[in-house]
């Protein structure tokens, strides 16, 4: 399936999901509510105003704070990020492989099922089973593969996202670990955990071909994978994996299956070609191979949200904030450049830690007199690693940690 | 101003907010979206469905989440509160003492302005010149002084809460202490921060009656209150007190002063009724005096979240949840007992520790057989205070920490 097909999905789900939700047996309502956010309301009447109006964003979004790349991919604005730490729901990018299925599937939450292989006693948990299992909260920085891939230079496919393609969030569930006991321990030979989505496939394709399935190495999902059901305070919503995701701290967004059906303990890592062709990190023009590094761990990077760079400014003191996290680690520092990189200053991190697998934020007031200048952060992890100048140049364009490339221009007047 | 005449106000601001926002120049729409959240959405046309159906519901927040107890009250379900530490905007309870402002007034957040008093140099400020001066994250426990008012026994006005006026909050802003040193530092004897609310007063009744405005100490104030412009990642809602307010760390809700127009150094306390004589913790039947202590330092408090104790259960095993808080310092920990307080067990503490002025959440497994069961939570704070067994009476029910209070009889099936 190229991308073509897939961009044709893309719009065709967009518009299905939208008559579902909104005309169906009746026809509904789709508004832009107070504050710029799209309220996409359930069926109430046979005529309304909204019925006429076609609104792509998921319910409940804010519509000023994010970047519409596709029907199923929406990035956070560089200046929506704020400095609390955690990114709410409203303002949380959004990614999806398949189209999101229908929100019929979060409607009876506690019914859905997990089918657990790969174990001593096969068998299915249902989710309120699940809960009574084990339960930990842990935040994590949730990061899409090609987050930065705008600032590469070749022409590489896929969504053109700048920083906002990540976000911070706190969520809750239960460790693969304990899912695993639960049935009796993992099989002898088993080397992966294999987690499947939910999504329904178009027909007449091979299922491999589009399937969201993904493995991570056992010794990573007994670690501290787990899988979650909810995301900052509220039951984990449809459109970010609900009723159920797997989560793996400190790995790319791809790994994180929404929708989980089956959990799997493998010999092998599954054939989805999610896996065995795509998300490889190899040089610009090759083709994906299974015996390329696949997208799992993350490493430190870092960004300015503010100044965003976004219009001109007035000269004199301003806030400098922004991320800072160091993928399979915590950070260990912030240094903050406002001459391109010729000279840089420590930026505090403020607020609470939140632990290895979440992200930081720096502050530093800075006064900037009339001209043009280039902003920049670098930051270093808790083992020492630099985030790095350039980019490493790929096909795909994933893992941009550039602190070049995430440079911004502020002009000030 | 006595609480019928409050009830009175309360009922007149709602319907004509109402009006205000969805009729006015035109009229417009307030709809039930998905998941029963209410959507007022701008005037958009002159005829629509919702503009027949009143809702006295705060944009955007969670209708099935909340019980309302009047137009400016709402207060979290228990089993509303997930288990990710932090409570989102949605689900996040409301107490206005006045009618919240019109929207009108977070149109241009950064033009708000703080008249800063009983410095050096008194002034003014924009949010814009607040931002540039320092900034601060800070996770606390945002609590109505009345919070578990409905387990008292004697019959006290005020909104009898149960456990929900409360919630985990993570908020960005900048240090009391630093808006005094840009005015040249605090004049010689203040004792007192004193916050003003920007709510529009009633004609025709003293504005002492009814103005918000609060004192906290000055050590207090200068050691770790601030102002904050940003709740949970995103600009602080309207209703709950954008574009600024006043956070005291670890005080009861009342003293984080909303709409924060003013912030003065005062050498005594306000002399608006809510801190002379509201707000006192007095003898049953004795009026409000200010020798008696006033609603500020929080105090070790813990409850259960799940089970619930609404609907019958099936036996079997559950997992029982809850928070736990020191008010003014961390928790060092949480016992359950599941037999009405015959024995305990501990209840280990899960997710990120977001500091001393947040709450933590602790969940713990349990069998339950068949009958009926009396489960509670009882906490112990950073400096060994136990939480109390009772309640301390009072005449205004305030402050109450008791553990018997916030039990949850569970009725197996």
């Amino acid at each position: 399936m190229n991308s073509r097909n897939l961009q044709w999905l893309e719009a065709e789900y967009t518009r299905r999901s939208f008559l579902r939700r909104v005309g169906g047996a009746g026809s509904g309502l789709a508004l832009f509510g107070a504050g710029g956010t799209v309220w996409a309301a359930e069926p109430t009447s046979t005529t309304g105003p909204g019925a006429l109006q076609e609104t792509p964003f998921p319910v409940g979004k804010d519509v000023d704070s994010l970047i519409r790349h596709s029907g199923l991919t929406f990035e956070t604005k560089r200046d929506a990020f704020g400095t609390s730490t955690i990114v709410p729901y409203e303002r949380l990018f959004v990614r999806n492989n398949l189209p999101t299925p229908d929100r019929a599937l979060v409607d009876d939450r506690n019914a859905w099922t997990l089918s657990v292989e790969g174990v001593a006693r096969p068998g299915i948990l249902t989710l309120v089973q699940l809960k009574a299992l084990e339960v930990v909260t842990v935040a994590t920085v949730l990061q899409c593969s090609g987050n930065g891939r705008a600032f590469f230079e070749h022409e590489a496919s896929g969504s053109q996202w700048g920083v906002g393609a990540a976000g911070c969030v706190i969520w809750s569930g239960v460790p693969v670990r304990a899912v695993a006991e639960a049935f009796g321990g993992v099989s002898r030979g088993a080397r992966f955990v294999t987690g499947t989505g939910g999504e329904e496939l178009p027909e007449g394709i091979s299922p491999d071909d589009v399937v969201v399935e993904r493995s991570i190495p056992l010794e990573k999902g007994l670690e501290d994978a787990f899988l979650a059901w909810e995301m900052n305070g509220e039951p984990l919503p449809l459109v970010h994996g609900g009723p159920l995701r797997l989560i793996v701290p400190g790995y790319f967004g791809i790994n994180q299956v929404k929708f989980l059906r089956t959990l799997a303990f493998t010999p092998e890592e599954s054939s989805a070609a999610i896996m065995q062709t795509g998300y490889r990190v190899r040089p610009i023009g090759e083709s994906g191979d299974p015996n390329q590094p696949s997208m799992w761990e993350m490493s430190v990077k870092s960004w300015i949200n503010h100044p965003s760079g976004d219009g001109p400014m007035r000269s004199g003191r301003v806030m400098v904030d922004g991320v800072a996290f160091g993928g399979m680690r915590g950070v260990r520092r912030v240094e903050l450049s406002v001459d391109g990189g010729t000279t840089w200053q420590d930026a505090p991190l403020i607020g609470p830690n939140l632990g290895p697998y979440a992200w930081r934020q720096f502050a530093v007031p800075v006064t900037l007199e009339r001209g043009t200048h280039l902003l920049m952060s670098r930051a270093v992890d808790d083992a020492g690693n630099v985030q790095p100048a350039d980019r490493l140049e790929n096909h795909r364009a994933y893992a941009n940690t550039s602190w070049r490339d995430h440079a911004v221009t502020v002009e000030v007047e």
